[in-house]
């Protein structure tokens, strides 16, 4: 059963008169049947908690520097008009009593917590994001990761690999922009995916007759999951693994772009889809950075000449990150150049930065 | 001064042994020099409360029906590699006692209340969201509306209009869409726009060489606001109210669509722009409806035979509202027809519906 978490914040212009504003507010307690304990905030103002019917508990805070913070917390069921009309009737007497002195006030959406489906996915820059989550629809720990799908009402079903967003069923500008944007001719070239689970990229690139598409993914269980609950994103690619111009390899995409290197296999366009954070078995992987490097070597190593190299890169505000990105780049054993597009994925909710790379 | 106020939860597969757990958990307080409180909550789990150091302030919350919740507020400015260590030891104490039976473990990115920059502006459907805002660049009251506009490192400056997201620089797929996708013709022809005071549509629009563009927007201070901080959006369109094709009205709507329909002047697209929540001064208004269907039936009178009407609807969500809208369309006094589009408005964050609608 989960917990449902009410905020209400004050921000004045000045500190305000605590015992005339608690004394205030104490009629509405006292209506509401709640037992107050104060606390002793060593001078820091004015802190008392209240415990309630059917397991309601508040905190009034007056922060001397002028702010007050009210938190209710109630159990899911709990009579949802009782807990608004005693938020309503506290705004509504603060607003009164605090007349003239408020900057603003803030009562943000409930915060759910403990709940079956998890609604809160935070963005990469580590925000707090509440998505329209309704159901799981899949959950499974691989022997890679935690993978689940999870249902969300306005962009389908999002596919969430520890924890990460990674690909929704309405986020076909994400496949978009990691195939290059429209601006590539995929006809009768050889394109090899790394990682790509999902079947998005696959998907799009086979409705562009390509003549043969490597895909490496290590994780059957993110193929099986998005097979059967990401129809929108991969059709009908995943439902074989071999078709007329393409070819799924469930393996770890490390040994097979060596192997593929020592053959001297070449490609038109390397797709780096992986993870962000690296799951692959390659005993070179001190760090990610070390991972994200020898991933690129590697595919370098088997581009053709002409040849490019697409991945995404990061949300745009993660500045740092994408600047060791580009540092990386330069320190290659081949010289590359690169170029880079930023594009709103849906179900990111923050802009992202795309890659496109090319020996020099 | 803001208050952090960060959450940590587990959720459980069977209900815990409260005093195990409990007895597990005091060396951590103790360590932070925390004085418990446990409260009376009534059979209904294990209730405590703890004030620390320097306003800190923690709630235990150990649900019988198998859910610990925890909260820790604080002021901002207090050591964060302390707290992190106190929110860390507990994780990792809980952990170890609750081994076996955790479902979930949830740590919410920190909720910031109070601060000078609000950063919590939620999504149509009342979500919760964290926009990545550092900067109040405007602030004005008008005679209609609370007007902001807000800096987010990622999309620019978000133009927000009582509480409302209505607009950020990064937004141009809001502007192409409420001009119909591209698949118009502008060139040469008549156009009226309602409200826009951003500028967006005026930008766009003038660039495609119409006849004459007549935009209305009541509010001077929005224009005034964007002319200066919302450049991306606007250009330089809004420098001067009027130009080679255009001109800005700065009037309330509703008299000035009625002094067209009697007038008998006609335009090839109408473009409504105006806010969700009306701000005319128009007295049919009755509620929001009312509103709609008036500015509506004015738009379609002076619509010429082969013209559109374009407008956005609500978030994909908004079910209910979409569809009231769609039937206030069936019972205008003249006869229409419509069609639709889902759009992906970056600062939105959530999906939004367009319509354009014509005479049948």
């Amino acid at each position: 059963m989960a917990v449902l978490h009410y905020t209400l914040d004050f921000k004045l212009r000045a500190p305000a008169d605590v015992s005339a504003t608690v004394r205030g507010l104490q009629s509405i307690f006292q209506e509401q049947e709640m037992t107050e304990n104060v606390h002793d905030s060593e001078g820091l103002g004015y802190l008392a908690t209240f415990v309630g019917k059917n397991g309601r508990f508040a905190i009034l805070r007056m922060h001397s520097h002028g702010l007050v913070t009210f938190d209710l917390q109630c159990l899911e069921g709990d009579d949802v008009a009782q807990v608004d009309n005693l938020l309503n009737a506290l705004e509504k007497k603060l607003k009164a009593l605090l007349d003239g002195n408020i900057q603003r006030i803030k009562r943000l959406p409930v915060l759910i917590r403990g709940s079956d489906v998890d609604r809160y996915w935070p963005t990469a820059d580590g925000r707090l994001m509440e998505y329209d989550i309704d159901e799981v629809v899949y959950e499974k720990d691989s022997a890679y990761q935690n993978i689940k799908i999870l249902h969300s009402r306005q962009f389908g079903n999002i596919l969430i690999l520890n924890g990460d967003v990674n690909l929704a069923e309405s986020d076909l500008p994400y496949t978009q922009a990691i195939m290059g944007s429209g601006k590539e001719h995929y006809a009768g070239k050889e394109v090899l995916i790394l990682g790509g689970g999902d079947g998005g990229i696959l998907h799009e690139a086979v409705k562009l007759k390509p003549k043969m598409i490597t895909m490496v993914e290590i994780d059957e269980l993110v193929i099986d999951g998005c097979r059967k609950h990401m129809r929108k994103t991969c059709g009908n690619v995943l439902d074989n693994l071999k078709g007329d111009c393409y070819e799924v390899l469930v393996q770890d995409c490390v040994p097979v772009l060596k192997k593929f290197a020592e053959q001297g296999r070449t490609f038109d366009y390397v797709i780096n889809d992986l993870t962000a954070v690296p799951i692959s078995t390659a005993p070179e992987e001190d760090s990610t950075w070390e991972f994200l490097r020898l991933i690129l070597d590697l595919s370098i190593r088997v581009l053709r000449p002409g040849g490019k190299y697409f991945t995404q890169g990061n949300c745009v505000n993660l500045t740092d990150a994408l600047s060791e990105y580009e540092m990386l780049l330069g320190r290659l054993s081949c010289k590359v150049d690169f170029s880079k597009e930023v594009v709103c994925v849906p179900s990111y909710m923050e802009l992202w930065v795309f890659y496109t790379i090319w020996k020099k």
